[in-house]
C-alpha cells in the first residue's frame, strides 16, 4: 500500500487508560495514522483530546454515530479505513455494529461484546459484511509469545500435555470501587462490565494466551469463582481446571486480590518432548525446558 | 539431655535413596546418633551397609523384627531410642507398628501407611502408647518455610484468601519404569506405592506445605488426575481446586510429566494484607508482597 | 505546539541497524514525524527506503548535503525542524556541522564525533548557533533509569560511595569482521570506528549510564584494554577502575568477547543509606537495597 | 578406615561464629567426630561449650597448649587425629605450629597466618613434618563450584579469557565496630585482623574462587582499596584489575559497605568457547553460556 492506513478512535480521550495503549501500538511501525475520533461523549472534550493528537476540530466528533456518519461521506482519499474501539465493555458492540454496517473495518478492545447475545449478532454481522473485525488481546503481540506459538506449531515440544496459565493482580484487594477510582468502578459494576469480574477482565487474557500459544481449544472446565471483598458483586478471583480437545489438561487462575502482584500474567506449557515458560513481567525472556538437559533462557535480540 | 539420642534405621542400605537423606539430616546438629539398623532384607547386605556407618556387625540386623526384638532387650544405656523408617510405602506401617508396640518412638518417611485402614490402625496405636510418632515431610524443615508459617501465624499477611501450591517434576515423562529404574519402578506400581501415583508421592508434599504454612485445613477439593504416559497404572499428573475451612481458596497441582522440571516445589500465599512466595529451588529466598509497595526479597542470614 | 515536529534522517536506509531504532522511538508518542531523509549514499536506494516510510520521492535525497540545502529553502510550514544522524561513527560530525550551520537542530547517534578534534569543533559550533544538539545514549530513556537518577538526586541513597557498571556482549568472540558481517566490519575498523573498539562502542554507554544516574563525574581512571581476538586492531574487552569527583569509587567493564552475553548492560550504585541495581535485560525492574531490610523489587506500572 | 576420624577444636565456643559452621560441615557425612576442644580461653567456658557437644569434661581444655600436650599422650585408639582452628586471624598460626610440631594434622580457618613472616614459617614447617595442613576456603565446597572447576579443566569453555569475581557485603556500611559488635570489632582492628580489612576478610575468598575454578594464577594486579567509613583503619571496599598467567584478564571487587548486600559472592568466567556464572546466594544453580545459543540454567540434582 502506498499510503498509511487511517483510523478513527471511539473512546480514549483525556483521562482514559487503554486508548493511549492502542495509539502507541498503532504508532510504532509508522504504517497507521489516527485521522479522527469520538474521544468522549462530550463534544468539547472530544475536540480537546483530538487537539492533543494534532487533529483538526472538524474530525473530532461528539459521538461514534456522528463520526461514522460523517466519515462515511468523506472522499475515499481522506476518510478513515477502520474504527478502533476503546470504551468500557458495554460500549463495545454498538459502535462495532454501526461501523461494520457502514463498511468500516473494526479493531475492538476485548471483550468483543457485553453478553453472548451481542456476540452472536456480531458474528453474524461480520460474516455478512466483507469487513475485517479484530479483537485486541494485547499480550499475544509480544515477540516471544509469537515465537512460543511457532515452537508449539512446529512440534518442538511434542504433543502438548499440560498448560498452567496465571494472571494475578492485587489492585482490587480492598474495595477500591467505593473511592471513586474510575477503572475499579466500571470493572466491578455488572451493568458496565458484564456478568464476569476478574475472570472476564483478565482471566480471558489467560485463556486467550493458552489457546493462542498451544493452538488447542478448551473442551471442558470446572471453575471456582469468588468475590473475596465484602460487598463486591462480581468475582475478584477465580481458579479453573481445564481440559483441552485432544487430551491436554491444565490450570488457569486469575485474581485481583493477590496482594503485591501488579500484572503478573504468565504461562507454562509442557509437551511430550519439551516445555516453555513465559512471564509478561520480563517479556523478552522465555524459558525452554528439555528432558535430561538444563533449562535454556531464550532472549529476544535486544535482551 | 546429657547424651545423644540413639536411633536404628529400617531400610536405607547401599543403593537406596531417602535413607541417606535421613542420616544427613540426623547428623547435622550433632544431637543424634545412628546405633543400629535393618538396612536391607539381606542380613549380609545389612551388615555391609552398617559397616559404612561404623556400626558393629552385631547391631546390623537382617529384618526389622530382629532389630526391634534384640534392641528391646539391650540395657537402657545402650539400646536405640527410636526407629527411623525409610522403606518403600508398603513397608512403612509394619515396622512402625512393631516399634510402637515395643516402646520405641518412630520417625517415618511419608506416607504414614499404605492405605486408610492402616492409617486408622496407626492412629489408634499411637494414642494408646506413650511413644512419639513423627512423619517426615522434609520440606517443612527449611528455615524460610518455618518463617513463612510464623509470618502467617503472627497475622502479618492478614486473613488468608488464596493459596497456590505447585510441585512439578518431569522425570516420569516417559515410561521409565520399564527400564529397570528402581525409583520409577515402585512409585508406579500400585502394589508398592498405593492407590496414588504422583498425587501421593509429591502432591502430598504440596498439600502438607500449604497446610503447614497457612495453618489452614482443606475442607473440599475437586481433582483431575491423569496418567499421561501410555500403559501407566497410576496418575502422573494432577490438578486440584482447593477450599479451606474459613473461606480461603486455592490451587494445587503436581506433576511428574512436566518435562524439564526437576523438583520445583513452590508456594504462594495471599492474605488480606500481604503475600509470600517460596521456591524450594532457591530455598534461602522468600518473596514478600505488600499492597502499594515493592515486593521484598527476604533472605536467610547466609543468603 | 500545534503541529508535529518534523525531522529528516541521515543514514538508516534498508539494511541499516540503528536508524530503525530511532524511527520507532520518534514514532511512539506521536509528537514527531519523519518528513525527509538522505537514507543512503545511493540516491536510488535513498528513494526506495523513503518509500517504505511513505515519503515523496522529492524529499528522499542522495546526500546529506543535498538534503540540508534543499530543505533550507523550503517554506517554513513544510521544511524539517531537525536532523537525525544514524550513520557510522566517522560520518557523525560532517552532517551535524552542516545542519547546525544551516540552522537545523541536530539529534545524533553516539559518539558525537570521530575524534577529539572534531568534538572540540562541534562544541564551539553548538555554542555559536542557537540550535539544539542532542546525543542519543538510548539506555537513559528507560523509565527506571530516569527513576534511578531521581532517587539519587533526591538523596534517597545518601552520599554515593560505589558504582559498578558492566556492559558485556559476546558477539565478537570470534573474528566475525572477516566474514563480511557489516556491523562487525566498521566497529573493528579504526578508520570508521575511531581509536576505540569495545570501550568506545559500548563502554561509553556504561560510562554514560553511571554518570547519568549518579550525577557524578569521573575524575580519574585506570583501564586495562585488550584485543583478545587474534588479528583484531581495536580492543574487544576492557576493565576500568573509576574514581569520581567527591570520593566515590567504581568499576566499569565492557566486553564483546564475553561469550553468551547478548546485551547485558547493568549497573549497581551504593550510597551511605541505600543501593540500587538495574539491568537492561529486564528494564522494567529495579532492585532497591537498604540497610537491615530485605531488598525491594521495584517495577514500572506495567510490570 | 574402619573408624571415624577424630578431631579437637581450638576456639568455637558459645557465642562464636565460624566454629559452628565447621562442626556442621564435619558432621554431615558421618565420617568425622569431635572428641575434644579448647573452645575458650576460659577453662570454665571451654567445659560448658564442650558439654553442648556431649564431650567429657576432661577433654575440654582451657588452652590449645594444654589440649595438644594432653592429647599427645593419650593412647592411639583414643587421641585426636587432627586439630581444627577457628579463632580470629592472629590466633591461627600459634596452635597450627604447635599441632604440627606434635604430629597432629591441621585444618585451619583462613587466613593461614597473621602475616607473611608467619606464612613462610608455616610453609617450612608443613614441608618438614609428614602432617597434612588444610585451609578452609569454604565456598569451594559447593557442588557446583567443583563442577565449574571440572568444566574448565575439561576444556568445555575453551581457553579462559575473562574472569569477573565479586564479593559485596553491606554490614559494615556504618561504624559498627564502635557498638561492641564482636565480629566487627576484630575484623576492623589491625592487631587482630592483620594489614587488610575487607580485601583480606572476603576479597581473599573471591581471589580463591577465581583461581580455584579457572586453575589460573594471578600474575599482576592493580588495586584501589578504600576505607569509606570515617575513622576506620582498614579498608572496607576494594576494586582490583587482574592479569592472570597465560593472558586472561579480570576484575575482582569486594566490599563491606555495599548497603543491602548480605553475602553476595559470585563469579563469571568466559572462555573462547563458553562461559559460566555462579552465585553463592543460589548455590545450586549455575548458568552456562554458549555462542549463538540460549544460556542454560544448570542445577544440582535436588534443584
Amino acid at each position: 500500500m502506498s499510503r498509511k492506513i487511517r483510523y478513527g478512535m471511539v473512546g480514549g480521550g483525556r483521562g482514559a487508560f487503554i486508548g493511549a495503549v492502542h495509539r502507541i501500538a498503532a504508532n510504532i511501525d509508522g504504517q497507521i495514522e489516527l485521522v479522527c475520533g469520538a474521544f468522549s461523549s462530550s463534544p468539547h472534550k472530544s475536540r480537546a483530546s483530538g487537539k492533543d493528537f494534532f487533529l483538526p476540530a472538524k474530525r473530532c466528533y461528539g459521538t461514534f454515530q456522528e463520526m461514522i456518519e460523517k466519515e462515511a461521506v468523506l472522499p475515499a482519499e481522506e476518510r478513515m479505513d477502520f474504527v478502533s474501539i476503546v470504551t468500557p465493555n458495554h460500549m463495545h458492540f454498538p459502535p462495532a455494529k454501526m461501523a461494520l454496517e457502514n463498511g468500516f473495518h473494526v479493531l475492538s478492545d476485548k471483550p468483543a461484546t457485553f453478553d453472548l447475545k451481542e456476540a452472536k449478532a456480531l458474528e453474524k454481522l461480520v460474516k455478512k459484511t466483507r469487513c475485517l473485525y479484530g479483537l485486541t488481546h494485547n499480550y499475544t503481540g509480544y515477540p516471544l509469545v509469537k515465537e512460543a506459538r511457532d515452537l508449539v506449531a512446529a512440534g518442538k515440544l511434542g504433543k502438548i500435555r499440560k498448560v498452567v496459565v496465571e494472571y494475578p493482580q492485587g489492585w482490587l484487594a480492598t474495595r477500591l470501587e467505593t473511592t471513586g477510582q474510575k477503572q475499579a468502578g466500571w470493572r466491578t459494576d455488572p451493568k458496565r462490565s458484564g456478568a464476569a469480574g476478574c475472570i472476564g477482565d483478565i482471566g480471558t487474557h489467560a485463556e486467550n494466551l493458552a489457546e493462542y500459544i498451544t493452538g488447542l481449544k478448551i473442551k471442558e472446565l470446572a471453575a471456582d469463582l469468588t468475590a473475596f471483598v465484602s460487598g463486591r458483586k462480581l468475582d475478584d478471583d477465580g481458579n479453573v481446571l481445564l481440559r483441552f480437545i485432544g487430551g491436554a489438561k491444565g490450570v488457569l487462575h486469575s485474581s485481583q486480590i493477590s496482594v503485591g502482584e501488579e500484572n503478573n500474567l504468565n504461562i507454562r506449557v509442557y509437551g511430550e518432548r519439551g516445555g516453555l515458560e513465559w512471564h509478561q513481567n520480563e517479556p523478552n525472556t522465555m524459558l525452554l525446558k528439555w528432558p535430561d538437559q538444563p533449562m535454556q533462557v531464550y532472549r529476544t535480540a535486544n535482551g
